[in-house]
């Protein structure tokens, strides 16, 4: 039985590939999470156990997907850096976009019983929504992702001492708000260390940095090269073969995953791992 | 503390709004389920547990998104059509991708456990992709929903015959394959009955015909208005106030869902439910 | 000689077709014609030989694009519409636009001595953008052609006092202005009668209402069918063979243009013309 | 008058702003010009008049659009490249093109006569189609260039001998084809020295080479800086701020035009000239 009547539906669908030869960022967010955190009482300002579970999810999608390079994650958003050379779903936004958000909420509501063993899950369930975007150059990327950890720093400068003011300080929130309007960063330390003798900079680096993942290999020593004027010759693979492609795949497949809390603005942080942006897998790294 | 040097970035996001007045289906299918199927041993040619699973988190779809007016679902595959009005999410179609995916694999993840209480979920989790598609008519939604019914019919007869040959008949995969190249519907239904015994239309409806979901108000008499003639007018609802606008939209988000396996390709199905295509709720069913 | 080594920069040409089903107005706009304007001294508030130019071009390419089932003009602007059946360059939208900005660029140079047989053209030469939109609606079609005969409205009205006042009443530009803010059109009216004598619905049909290119066929009688039920079933023109589209493309592009100045807010042009809408060869327009 | 109850369908046009930070080309087609070469009789296999007339236009585009850093044309296609930190239009793809479309075409008719003085334009008038594409990075531009001059080379060198083989062999087209087909380039060179003691490298450079257009700066010695290494950041200028952006646009556009016939594939093109990608004006050429 032939289906051709009504197949021509199928001329609607529109074509959606994303410019090739630019990093694709797939970026989502929690869906209404103000409401989530009041409902499953979330630690104010940062919940530990929120986080981990955030993080679990973020490393399944990486794991998932070794053509994700590099993912940074704050509060209830996280971002996956997808190599410019990537040709997965050939590019198609939807496609990409949509993977790495079901993905990632498969294993947040899998994890949930882990990350929160008291609080079961109830309707309706937790969700994200997504959406790529293109940055032709390092330059932008990394931008992109200095813009992101700059919002962390900034956000959760504010909850910490907003929060502080209204737990132990006993303020009303509106009175907290008050007490913070037209603050700038200097005053709200200033704030936390003569008030609550809080010093900033012992709070977690979870809290301040925001979590990154990405594949662990043996750091190279920023000195052996040009690490600044390489950036972008860096991340433009020599033209390889399929096989060596596919190999370099499942390296990058096999490679352990990490999360830390490191500063990825300043150049250090990309220095010692040039297989971020080159997206050729490092040397396995050293026993400790 | 500004976050001007970096917020540039921003601009690169590219809008993606669908075109106004059109219907939006967003379809998703899962990803790599024949390795599922096998992964967690499911009934060939069908696993209702599977197929109740499928239906669950559609139900809680069509639920938490009071703007979807329909749904249609066959093996691993969900339609969601938003009505042409529909104004979510400015109609972005990656918030409107990722939002029905992310809804409906958190519910497959939260509902695998009631479906298959013997068979705990492993990595990788199930995982679903999607896209939005517009159709500017009623004749090319009507169409659409037709294609992916005549799609399941053409499917699940020719698998129906094909596990008879290899279950009850005794062939290998690659004889029932042969056996069926090149068979018309007439040449399966026969080969059912005289070798089988089983009178494909006899089969469960949920198989042959796939699951709709949709609001259950009190059916309308078809002589009742001129269905065929109506059905652009019907789907162009009177201008109306935003508080009206919002009272429809609450008393669709109470009606009550129901998954049914009917024919959405006939005129009847329509032309007995007009708050599908008007978007305006029903009268409350009659109690049985 | 192979050129395989750079041809995969062909891989960075993005898809642009248009929505299937809609109509297509490709609108293009004067660059720059305020100075223009100035520099060829057009009279003011209109300017007929520069409106016969653009009229002389509009019809050249309708006549070069069969497809165009419409055109309206107003000004230094002018709308031209696909069928929404149309699927000149597999509705790529740079296409479209592009072509007919061509054309319409071409014959307005072309025509320049004809209509400014005085006024030789110098540099920069007169150039227009354009841009294309969808509409899935016979609704939404014929909403944008009021809409911009609408502006032609008002902006003549406006600019017919506004010249008045500057040109007979012997004011000042901006006091010219200043007498106009604020005013409704019966004030405008009222303005231009008892000052000026002039009675507004006496000036041009040109200038009131635009121009609209269409091919002539025999006018029907508006009672003979139900025109405005018919409105979308019309414009839903019966499967046909290629054969038959082709020899009613041929049959258009021998059809005579006219240009006429009507009012195309209200039914009864429509009514009277449904092979616009149904992009059906009308009859032979009678011999007068 | 308000205009409100038609002024929703702006909302059906759809952005078009092309990816920031990349280079933006915009190439033009003649629309059936096989058939234009025959009706007006161009030389084959190249018609100088028409090469220059094409050349022409190009460079009217070039003077009106400073935003256009290099173009290159051959046979009757024409590519405008706009520097990837341009922001004419908001980047809008199709103002872009139909203004490079329009103003090329305007002077492509107005400039006819000085090409053509004995060959008035007859209808249908010469007209040209459109596109823009968007290349990340200066490797990806260079490599479209040179993919366009690689496309002029094959084919001008399979046209004069196939013109050659017909007009001085006396063969008719067909018999021509066969003699060409399955040969190298070297056949060609080899078959028109021995048979009609051509030397296709004393050919004049605008048929081999093709055109390009820019501003004519005084050259730079290559060895002067690290070309290649640089190109990159060259093409990276420093940020400045819009006072100085507006001064370098003016002395854009004030610089003198060339058309010349060079090798635009070899690295020496482009070391000599950095302000065709830096987009910062260079040093008034020396006199001569």
């Amino acid at each position: 039985m032939a289906n051709s009547k009504f197949e021509y539906v199928r001329l609607f669908e529109q074509p959606d590939a994303l410019l090739p030869n630019t990093w694709i960022v797939v970026r989502l967010d929690g869906r209404a999470f103000t409401k989530m955190c009041a409902k499953y009482k979330f630690t104010k300002p940062n919940d530990r156990r929120a986080l981990d579970l955030m993080n679990a999810a973020a490393k399944a999608v990486v794991s998932d997907l070794p053509e994700i390079t590099i993912a940074y994650g704050v509060s209830d958003e996280y971002s996956f850096v997808f190599h410019k050379t990537c040709n997965l779903f050939e590019r198609r936004a939807s496609k990409l976009v949509s993977t790495v958000v079901s993905t990632f909420t498969a294993n947040y509501v899998y994890y949930w019983a882990t990350c929160f063993p008291d609080t079961p899950l109830s309707f309706p369930l937790p969700t994200f929504d997504g959406r790529a975007v293109c940055y032709p150059s390092v330059e932008n990327l990394r931008d992109y992702l200095s813009w992101r950890q700059v919002d962390c720093h900034i956000n959760n400068l504010y909850n910490t001492t907003f929060w502080a003011l209204v737990q132990l300080g006993g303020l009303e929130n509106k009175d907290a708000e008050k007490a913070l309007a037209g603050t700038v960063a200097s005053d709200k330390n200033e704030m936390l260390f003569s008030r609550f003798q809080i010093n900033y900079n012992n709070e977690p680096e979870m809290f301040r940095k925001g979590s990154v993942v990405f594949r662990d290999y043996e750091l190279v020593d920023p000195e052996s090269h040009q690490v600044a004027e390489d950036m972008d010759s860096l991340a433009e693979p020599a033209r390889q073969s399929k096989t060596q492609t596919e190999k370099d795949r499942r390296r990058r497949s096999k490679a352990r995953l990490v999360v830390e809390h490191l500063d990825i603005i300043k150049d250090d942080f990309w220095d010692r791992r040039p297989w971020i942006l080159s997206n050729k897998p490092g040397l396995a790294p050293k026993e400790p």
